[in-house]
């Protein structure tokens, strides 16, 4: 069968996983970082994988975030076709705002793409977790859905894999990354695993309202319900300056944030762009005087998720 | 001050706390089965209680539902008035569909009515909850909640109080109330009050499910949200005939249901009548073939809360 679009690049955005109480079921999709990926169809069954930046990334496809999701992919077609990656790495591996999901994700998408869709959105993240459990050893999916979906997903349940796009609400994203390491083996190592019913009931209370406040587009109630007393206390002390972005940030106007995925980039969300760039300024002051090297983005939720940007 | 209306009287309705997996944070509105009160403005700083039907309610205020929190009341106000309630109980106490918060909120919806609103609807679930503490010996607010604003309420936080009112979906509840005896206090003392997070993530998603499903009116995901793995496996072995009841009515049409608040009563949600008139058939057939008396109801999620019926 002869496929008319040979070779296609796509745009890979970076996301933010657990929004705070959502812990393992939530995620939004950035505008940027995101990384390019450019992805040609071969004539035979193999795939091959290029980092375009020298980022030392796993050459075996089997042990690449975007080889492992398109050997699943491949062994679902009976066509005797492959693929060729080439990764052009723009959101920094460790960041903690999905780029192990963003190689995996946009992978599977442009590959469909030139298979002239035959794969559903929810199939795509079945391939893609292939990936993340190369990076992390982990099948999960919060970071990888709303990389694919764009906008801001729900997993309410991965056995069976059940997504829900929800209605994403129009809001400015400030992304900073302090340049040190927090390993997703260790940011998952500290958490305890028997937690207290009332505990959870306080989370579930903050899930609840968070979900009810990005459908029902009430700013006021994100910003009540992005409060995690599981997983943050525990996480935060990891990243060195994170209490004072926090506070600061919302003396600053943001609704409300936190750690981004497992860390150490921290997000905030904002109702507008002006003080979104007044969030970014408190965040880089407090990395300055804290002395830790970091990088910023000022961004909005992508509602399209990976994008083809060009075919050929 | 004159009070031009001296006496009022309320429909105040049963409520379903819990909604399977959102365990103390959400609940619902019935418009059946509902308590008739009579609340008539007294010229002195008294509170004067009466059952209509012979209930044995505790007639001292302090220790009766619709009392304590008429006292909580009274103590906000400078005026030297009283109220007398006459309480027709419909609702059978003991029946896990929320008796003790609909005399409560039904006596403070009443009083207010009667003070031309003075207080906010979040005010008067402060001074109802006081009835609750009566009743079960905590403070929870997720039968009076929906029971003063109608509708599905999500309580997302106690300390501080934050309830907000989720646009209802059009269902049709079935109620089945079999005539045996679960304490509140028992159902509560079952409990783990350490759990898995694994089950906790588990349920949260549910939970997130459940509350997109109810705002975006989407059915089938409030069916496949309806799952509790936490609080109905310990809870429903209290309940004889339980996962039969589950189980058929699912089969006859039901997107799901569960234990409603603290049970014995199972509720279960329909997409139209005709389908929750089935499940009521089934659920008479289980528990008339295992030998418990029963009540049922078939009635629809009530958007108003307690209502206003007469005044004079």
């Amino acid at each position: 069968m002869p496929h008319p679009i040979t070779s296609v690049t796509v745009h890979a955005p970076g996301t933010v996983a657990n929004l705070v109480c959502g812990f393992d079921i939530l995620g939004l999709c950035l505008h940027e970082p995101y990384d390019i990926m450019d992805v040609k169809l071969l004539p035979e069954k193999e795939i091959v994988i290029h980092s375009a930046d020298g980022y030392p990334l796993p050459s075996d496809p089997k042990d690449n975030t975007a080889g492992a999701p398109l050997i699943e992919m491949l062994a679902e077609l009976e066509d005797n076709i492959g693929f060729e990656v080439t990764i052009h790495k723009r959101i920094k591996p460790g960041s903690g705002v999905g780029s192990s999901a963003a190689s995996a994700a946009g992978a599977v998408v442009a590959a469909n793409h030139l298979l002239g869709n035959r794969f559903s959105k929810e199939q795509l993240v079945q391939f893609a977790m292939f990936g993340e459990k190369v990076a992390s050893g982990v099948k999960h999916a919060d970071n990888i859905a709303p990389c694919i979906y764009g906008g801001v997903t729900l997993i309410r349940s991965i056995h069976p894999l059940d997504i829900i796009a929800l209605q994403p609400p129009d809001l400015h994203v400030t992304i900073v990354h302090p340049q040190i390491e927090v390993k997703t083996a260790d940011a998952r190592a500290i958490l305890k695993q028997k937690i207290l019913l009332k505990d959870a009931i306080r989370q579930w209370g903050n899930i609840a309202g968070l979900v009810a406040g990005i459908v029902q587009q009430d700013n006021a109630l994100i910003g009540r319900s992005l409060e995690d007393v599981l997983i943050e206390p525990v996480r935060s002390i990891l990243i060195p300056g994170f209490d004072e972005v926090k506070q600061r940030s919302k003396e600053a106007g943001a609704l409300g944030g936190g750690i981004s995925g497992s860390g150490p980039s921290i997000f905030m969300l904002s109702a507008d762009k002006a003080t979104a760039q007044n969030v970014e300024k408190t965040m880089q002051e407090v990395f300055t005087r804290v002395g830790i090297a970091y990088h910023t983005h000022v961004t909005q939720i992508n509602t399209t998720g990976v994008k083809i940007v060009a075919e050929a």
